[in-house]
């Protein structure tokens, strides 16, 4: 990254397999509010959650190459699955700076935890992966890492089902071996849970820390464009949102994700 | 349709979004026991049900570009969402004979309907193109229609919580209005409710009649294969399955579908 004060009034790229990114596009507006956002959000191939991982890569190639049209000073993955998986190959194939979700989400769990026991939820793909048992061990020996995915976690958010019985058995039949496992930390792992987090928080009882990876992912940006002296210090931005399927949905289900309406939301195809 | 007996030989090309379609496969194995089928599932881009129109179309007119390489004899579009909004686009584009499943779907309704109180649950793409209220209506003007949406059902059904206190209440909460409408009949508008029958029966109660879809899809094929002169009377036909996603899932989810395993699965790119 150059310290070019140019630079700093270039857009951020933000991506994500659908909605659930909103959660992180929220905590980027609440912490950096003079940043421009370039949101793309993959809505006619979503979820990438329940798919491979050669599928997930080619997606999050393309997303890429597309938020790059933007001249974009660094891009965000606002999606676990993606980050899980493509990272590494996203890094090789591109120079712009790119932040994941994972270390971000580990690091903060590592903070909070006292016993080292820490729970990781996610989708499918997140835990099949591995990603965040093994960046954990990376950054501390000694932890013990406890995963379970929660594949109804997602359409239950979409579908707003967030306050029912059934999404508080679902939630307690997810956690329990996260419970039995007694950790004190709990990684969510989709950008989708931060809208679960008081049900999550009631079935795991008031001891556990949650750790919300889509806050935790916006104070990483944040500290990596401090660090490169790329702030955009002043200004109000106007986001523009970019999605692969009709915009209706993704406006009427992401106005819960992001706490506010969204505004210049655009169709495009990109293969 | 010719009816050279050659033509009889060639395979039946099936194609869903996913998984779901192998409930179609299953009846048509069923009842056409010697017929060879090609089946398509857009793992990669599935599903289609919480997706638009236009999207739909496209993904569908992809699909049968894929099965006419193999030369079929008829398509059978094993998913409702696709039939809902994409038939009349494909009878347009495609010479080959297009079966969907809503028209079956409805003809069996009104068949086992005395009061011709009629319920129809699918996807929130399916039931929100009216396409079953359409047709039931074209059928028989007097017929009162009540159709709600299910969204997570198909996430229930592939992750295989059919048997759970949480399904269950689910679906007393989406048949509600339907069991107010003191409907007759019930159309499984979605290939992948047939595994949640003995659920919706319960919740419905036993005077209330269910209507496979898969199953009058599979049906349909029959008679108009046989209309035509084109079934095949002999031989143990092997079955293809292409996917765009890895087969992995496929076939572990799939078995649960087909109620057998699934040999020779092979992934495709098709755009």
């Amino acid at each position: 990254m150059s310290r070019s004060p140019q630079h700093a009034h270039r857009p951020i790229g933000v991506f994500d397999s659908g909605i659930g990114g909103l959660t992180v596009v929220k905590e980027l507006v609440r912490q950096l509010p003079h940043e421009e956002i370039v949101y793309f959000g993959d809505t006619a191939r979503v979820p990438y959650g329940t798919k491979s991982r050669s599928t997930i890569i080619k997606f999050s190639l393309e997303n890429v190459e597309f938020l790059l049209r933007f001249n974009v000073k660094c891009i965000v993955i606002a999606c676990n699955t993606s980050s899980a998986f493509a990272l590494p190959t996203l890094r090789n194939y591109f120079k712009v700076p790119i932040i994941g979700t994972i270390r971000p989400g580990a690091r903060a769990a590592l903070g909070a935890s006292r016993t080292k026991r820490i729970g990781v939820i996610g989708t499918q793909a997140t835990v099949h992966s591995g990603a965040y048992a093994k960046e954990l061990s990376r950054l501390n020996g000694r932890v013990r890492v406890t995963a379970q995915s929660c594949p109804l976690f997602v359409p239950l958010v979409e579908e707003g089902w967030l306050s029912t019985a059934a999404c508080a058995q679902i939630a307690r039949t997810y956690l329990a071996p996260l419970r039995q496992a007694r950790v004190d930390t709990l990684v969510l792992g989709c950008t989708h849970y931060p809208l679960l987090a008081p049900v999550l928080q009631r079935v795991m009882g008031p001891r556990v820390t949650l750790i919300d990876s889509a806050r935790e992912t916006a104070a990483e940006t944040r500290e990596l464009l401090g660090r490169f002296g790329l702030l955009r210090q002043h200004g109000t931005p106007r986001h523009r949102f970019f999605v692969t399927d009709e915009p209706e949905r993704f406006r009427a289900v992401g106005r819960r994700f992001l706490g506010a309406p969204l505004a210049r939301v655009k169709r495009v195809t990109i293969n």
